[in-house]
């Protein structure tokens, strides 16, 4: 049977040089980084060469990388910190963030007290600035009593509908309003240059095995003197923000892919690219009732690794498309990975469609180098015998 | 030039079987284990059974197993559900633990407000059974009055001077005196069989790479209805105890690590017994004046990976020891890797040795299935030239 992987915003293949070269690293190197004799300096040195070469992708300082277990960990990190340690006492996000933000916010407001507020979504995905600057400008009473702040915590790239936030924009509205600002930047990261000399972020988050990198990897930016101490507590790795042996073979294949990703992004983003809008074009000619969910198909508005689609499909059948999908071969999601092993609906698009779209099955695909045309017209295939 | 590796406390040389699996698995298996497609469902489907093989080396269920970035952020789990869910206001635990229990206790201290209580350690290292007996029995006046609990963290086996808590017996104390029982099982999970079936230890954390598995991994044991809610929040991996997707590769090479090590367990630890007993054979007769700090040479009550020796040196030429035997390619550790990377002095040490043995120098040598009797002459060698 043919197999067709098109849910690389889950997760991605690994490239062979990553396995190669952390399989080299596991061989060679098993150190403990923390060790003063050679075999701990050889790690230790791998591990800080890792970090300057990620450091330099976004320009800012070595020091300014934290290694963590992921995404979601960096994420969980840098909100807790920020709460904890600087005295935040608001935080605004929106409703379709990542459940790595939306669940830690929750847990942070229960613990800490403070308040949560939700910036509108547009219908297309996109969030309501005019609303945005008034959350920034009302701030709570007890905020302008004190030296408490705002956090804002919103993501670049929505990994469920592809919207990408101006995050420069998001960035100097923060900063005039001398808001902290964090955004997760996991689909983002590996995919997009960001040039944090320039944008004025404060934290992002970003993990490994959405740029074809390992798991269980991924780092956080954090900028130099933002008070952060960190999450997890033991010995002084990480320069104290996150204790625990360093995972060498992990930080080495995620340097090694983020390396990659970055060499070769102009060349393989016009061949996603091309996927994807030969995708959408199928989708259009073939279902001349399809519609589309976010921005997806504005090209400069969305992100090039994804689409999501609404197919026109009558409610009795829908709940048979992802079963039919799978047993054709095509990997797919419904909503995000991290939902579609629940049968709750996606709490992104329950933000964003009116209640006919969400009664019909909507379908991301998102796609990687390992990707081709003929995926795209197999997949418009299966779905013509279905639709 | 020779190289010895005798640092196995603070991390181990991955086994070759251990890396095959893992570089297989990143070959053949990416899919993100919450995906519900056939890519998801083979990467779960992995996971799971690691889960369960894990577990059966326990004597335990599957679903009290929950995977962590490692032994540090288990802890850190554990100990801080335990505080905020479970209604812990009293902590006791002593000086020698590991700084994943101490720092992450003084840290909880601060922020929920809790007490904490320090059981005595006797010289020989080992906890003074009649004080923590008081300390059970004493529960400080608003536990008394409260539904609210206490908790013990105790280490099965201490990192740096290798002395084995009668984990059993600490156990049944702490279940006679209705206490939560942690254990820091890192040093000995891997090296000792544990039933926890017949042992009551509510929790224990351990750690891949401190038994030739890959670093970046480990896992909690979470007793049923315990209770506790994690400590990273985002998606519903791990049951919800945990988020982020899990990193595959790390947890096959866990549970591989694992399943070799109880596999080998008597010829492999016969075999660095021989090595521990030899090497303290040598030193002694070698050096008649040398002393070991804690329980090490006490066969019964000390683990047979490592020995702590505190070297007949005077202190104007302690300060070179350590760099003359990594200049002769020796790895070991003064005190724990932890600490090596700072002049601090080991935190344990200072607790149990008197002013003139602190002010010798100590080493400790760990040792892993890789060693053999030649390392230790040649340690003795190098020892004989400086001392």
């Amino acid at each position: 049977m043919d197999t067709v992987y098109l849910d690389n915003a889950a997760t991605t293949q690994m490239r062979d040089e990553v396995i190669f070269r952390m399989t080299e690293i596991m061989k060679i190197s098993f150190g403990n980084p923390s060790s003063t004799h050679s075999y701990g300096r050889q790690s230790k040195s791998i591990i800080e060469t890792c970090r300057k070469s990620i450091a330099s992708h976004f320009k800012v300082s070595a020091s300014e990388i934290v290694f963590t277990s992921g995404g979601t960990e960096a994420d969980n990190l840098i909100l807790r910190s920020a709460v904890r340690d600087l005295g935040v006492q608001e935080i605004i996000t929106s409703k379709i963030e990542h459940h790595a933000i939306l669940h830690t916010v929750e847990v942070l407001e229960k613990e800490f007290g403070i308040n949560v507020k939700y910036v509108n979504i547009k219908p297309d995905g996109h969030i309501d600035y005019a609303h945005f600057e008034q959350l920034l400008n009302s701030k709570s009473k007890q905020l302008l009593n004190s030296k408490s702040k705002q956090l804002v915590s919103l993501m670049h790239i929505n990994n469920e509908i592809g919207n990408k936030l101006d995050i420069t924009k998001v960035a100097d509205l923060c900063k005039r309003n001398k808001a902290l600002f964090h955004s997760d930047t996991v689909q983002s990261v590996g995919h997009y240059q960001i040039d944090l000399e320039n944008i004025p972020v404060d934290f992002i988050a970003a993990s490994a095995h959405k740029f074809h990198g390992p798991k269980g990897v991924g780092f956080a930016f954090i900028r130099k003197n933002s008070g952060i101490k960190g999450s997890i507590f033991g010995g002084e790795q990480e320069r104290g923000y996150r204790a625990g042996t360093e995972a060498i073979h992990n930080i080495v294949g995620l340097d090694e892919a983020l390396k990659l990703s970055y060499k070769n992004l102009e060349t393989e983003r016009s061949s996603i690219l091309d996927i994807k809008t030969y995708f959408i074009k199928k989708l259009q000619d073939v279902f001349p009732e399809v519609a589309f969910n976010g921005s997806c198909t504005d090209l400069e508005n969305s992100t090039y690794t994804l689409i999501n689609v609404c197919l026109p499909i009558a409610a009795e059948k829908a709940s048979l498309l992802q079963f039919q999908l799978d047993l054709k071969g095509i990997a797919c999601s419904k909503g995000s990975a991290c939902q579609s092993g629940s049968s709750q609906n996606s709490h992104v698009l329950s933000q964003i469609l009116n209640d006919e779209h969400l009664m019909r099955p909507s379908v991301r695909f998102s796609f990687s180098i390992f990707n081709t045309r003929a995926d795209v017209d197999y997949v418009i295939e299966v779905l013509k015998e279905f639709v």
